[in-house]
């Protein structure tokens, strides 16, 4: 199959027209003429993803490879040194990043993780829960499978919450809600959230994220082979 | 005393041209002319220091109120409600930030509480410390006093440490070491650092700025009233 | 009363998103929740004010307390200076500039106070009145209560005049007409209009926008105490 | 004599590598290599400088005839207008703006017009004066030749003035004085000034500059004839 | 007749409205309301052009005269002598430039010079020729009247060729074509088409534009005297 | 050797600090520790240099791969396609660009090839030859074994010539010479080295810069193998 054939079957299910200006989704490295035999999908890239995709395949990954445009290519960072692998052994890469949050995973992870009703206003999901603050996050580490939850707590009833899978705290002034889902979230954001009184529950860049390749290998309906792999979380807690 | 005063003094120990260009170090709020009986000493500001300091007296903290210049002042967010209630009890407000990171509270941080040896250039404290990582771990823990650290763990046995308090991943360019401790790492950051074959261990941006208040409290050698209070970390881990 | 249904009200005569994008009308001190008991209208801020302004009041003017956004309140300004006053009083600042001049400023100018008719494009009142340059003078004069005018006269007769009261002199190149009626302008401009051959009669920047108390307090149909008052004309001639 | 030569003398009394990075003193028109036989000057031009003027001659002025650049060279404006008709005549002309004020016009003005000791810095003259403010408006009306003056007056007694012809009140943030005399002061910096308690004595951007010619004619030693033309003031008082 | 109603009969032809952003199209010099007896139509101003028109003319040219913005007009290149020369000779300038290469040059020169069928999109014509590359090239010297063609000779056989007269290598990444013919064709822009595989033909950008001066008198249909003539290619080849 | 061995060899010679701030020299794609066997020299890349640079070597061209930073590598222009091919073949590329010119290749090809006396200033050598046009002409087509040039002829005699390897019409307003040579010359340029008077002979990029590997191979003592290679010329006259 074609990249330019599965490229294409992306944009009609997640326009790559929806990505924020400041995004790279598309086919970051590779040919849209290649043939490829395999399709890998993974969060992200790291040494032990470049290891088990073999050559000639396609990665979908959710974040792109590159986003500070290069001049130059040295194996001395993120970008240049995973683009240096793939092109080594001659894979594919399309990243599937902000488009896929508006369509898909984001709501995916509301939804279907967390078991909430309610709608996405586009990176940011809403729902009416009317829930206190420590059974939220009962609930979120049991749906999540995580142990312990860091949280900046100023509410004991939450009403509504918002949800934002990877890093949301960019979207902090549009947040209409008493409690913010999200990953990554700085001091200085922290206590920002805290003065407007908006409790904060730190659901991880990665672990909010990981879902993705279970969301679009559900998607991915083509005669091809895939096969789903894990980049790993960098971070442990010890 | 006057304010005036005070700033001269601050000038003097720790001179406010040091500063980053994009930082607001100096008199934030307040008036040179102003006579204060009282200093506070605090990390940041919350609405418990608020309450705490009496009306008409200085406050001297680490982070800037404002960051982004303002056009409206409505306290919906951190800087304009804090700086609302400021104006409200006539309290002076200077901050000490990127020139105090300079000369006094990196080092100081690197040396007496974590108790290496070493030299600042600039922002980053480079150590020699031949230590094996897990045992580097056992002691950042017990020097600051904590139960668990978020870490990426890339080497057994680490040379050289580099150590920036509060958030100093954008520096990551330029740290040459093994292993680099610094606060509010973020996903993408950390992705980079794996790359580069980095350890990180992330020692907090609160939890290694809180020694802000002890510093600067025995640096400022002035004969006028002068209290510590602790700005409350915004976090919990449950 | 909150100043938001005030806000939302003085919205509906006078639409916010009208306003020019350099300009900064709207809520500019205050919060949209507080109650209040009464409202002041001014052409705009000085120490006067500030005095007979009540706590706990609205304060409407014509132009905003902050056009440069700023990272430091001191008073050594107007607009911090003032910000800090009104906070310290808890004064609630709402201003109506652009979006108010062009629904209602400068053609009540122009049409009650001079007695022209024509309309509006924009910021610009056009009306052709066929009357000598002396007459017109006088007109104004009389008409403004002012003894003395500072004119550029390159015609005898004018056919058409465009007026904008405050400083207009910025629209120049767009304004198609034999004399132009505004304030402010500076010699480099009086040149430039020469050159074109449009006559100029500088009808003051405080004077021609005086009429904004009186103009806001007809429009103002709100249930509660509504005072006027006003600003000082910083110049004096002597 | 040779374009190139005046230029290279009045380069030497007043260093055009003296001005403004915004300014555009120099050759502004012409040919270096033209020989003229009459050199004019004025402060500015208008159309009987253009008729004085005679043919092949060199024009020297304080104000640059181009401000921002053109591409478009239509009798639309002062600049181009003015441009086609030097060219017409073939008058080369030379803007000795911002330069000349840091070398001549400045302290001139002060020191031989209003007879004050004291010093330029940059664009401002300062002097210690201990006068009374009433006395100060007197002397400078009898030595300027004036009969009215558009001042803001905040204090009885003057200490310190400081002095800029033209248009000053960019500078505003700088002056340290009890009282600033420059020209062509807007509104809103005239409210500024009072907020921070300096008064203003507007000295006319025309009235305050026009000395040029004296002042120039006086510094330009060179054996060719040499003929001081005026300008029009473009304003009246009616 | 008035410059402005020749203005208007171009900009109806082809519209002013049409020209690129950096353009500068449209009445370059001169006055719209001057009344001139002559029009001139040239490629472009030369010396021997500007000897040819007669003072009080129209000069309709393809290039503008200025396109960088200038502060000095001093004849020490090309837009600025030839500045002086019009204003000199009272000459009126008006520049029909990438307004006019689209709705007119382009095509002409595609379909009545080289005899191609196709259409144009913006600055590209296509056509689909199925010719052999050296065929192609006999064909565009014989209709060019050109000896030698400088050539990128990538294919034997062009299915379909890409057509801007002009310098039209900035379009490459729009070129959907096996060949591009256009002119000012630098090194490293043949080194990238030659890397995308599109074989180039260096057209001149003189070469091609020359037949501006037809196509504009044939479009011209007014009553007044028109005349043509011809700016010197400035290149020879020795 | 390592390639940082031939790095830094290559800086001592020609510092890349020297480079303009648009230029992109030094390492441009592969890695400092990596060990190479070969060194290749060429003045740019094409697919002949791709297959003819043996796997793991290092290349060294005159022109770097990337000048515009790149987000996306897919082999659709010139820098990404070759990229790819550098980095599948492991190749490192180290570009020697505008350090390089200044302080080799231009003068030497000045003084060399053509046989002149005099100096380099930054990029352009000037010599004074007092020769007529003609003659030069012939001369440089001898040296240069060329059998036609493109020349603007403007005066017989030349007394001194300004050279430029290169593309280096961007320097002309600092051109202080009767004639001047370099490559690449457009069409607007020439019509304003016409407009000055001052002559030009186009030397060719390709052709003026073809040198580089003769004054690199001469330059390069090194004790590792090192092979000259030629990318071609993209164009040719037919």
């Amino acid at each position: 199959m074609k990249v330019r054939s599965i490229y294409d079957f992306l944009d009609e299910i997640s326009p790559f027209s929806l990505q924020e200006e400041w995004d790279n989704s598309g086919l970051n490295v590779g040919d849209f003429e290649s043939e490829v035999k395999k399709i890998y999908i993974s969060l992200d890239i790291d040494e032990s993803v470049i290891e088990e995709v073999e050559e000639n395949s396609l990665l979908i990954t959710h974040h792109p490879l590159i986003f500070k445009p290069i001049k130059k290519v040295i194996p001395n960072r993120f970008s240049t040194k995973f683009l240096i692998s793939l092109i080594q052994k001659n894979i594919s890469l399309i990243a599937m990043h902000t488009n896929f949050d508006k369509t898909h995973l984001n709501s995916y992870f509301a939804k279907e993780v967390l078991g909430f009703d309610g709608e996405s206003e586009d990176f940011v999901f809403y729902s009416d829960i009317f829930m206190e603050f420590e059974e939220l996050v009962k609930l979120v580490k049991e749906k999540m499978n995580l142990n312990t939850l860091r949280v900046v707590k100023l509410n004991d009833f939450i009403k509504r919450v918002a949800i934002t899978t990877g890093a949301g705290m960019g979207l902090l002034d549009s947040i209409k809600a008493d409690c913010f889902l999200t990953g990554d979230i700085k001091y200085h954001e922290a206590m920002d959230a805290k003065a407007r009184g908006i409790s904060l529950i730190d659901i991880g860049h990665f672990e909010s994220e990981r879902y993705f390749v279970d969301v679009m290998y559900e998607a991915l309906k083509l005669d091809i082979e895939i096969k789903k792999i894990n980049s790993k979380n960098p971070f442990e807690l010890i």
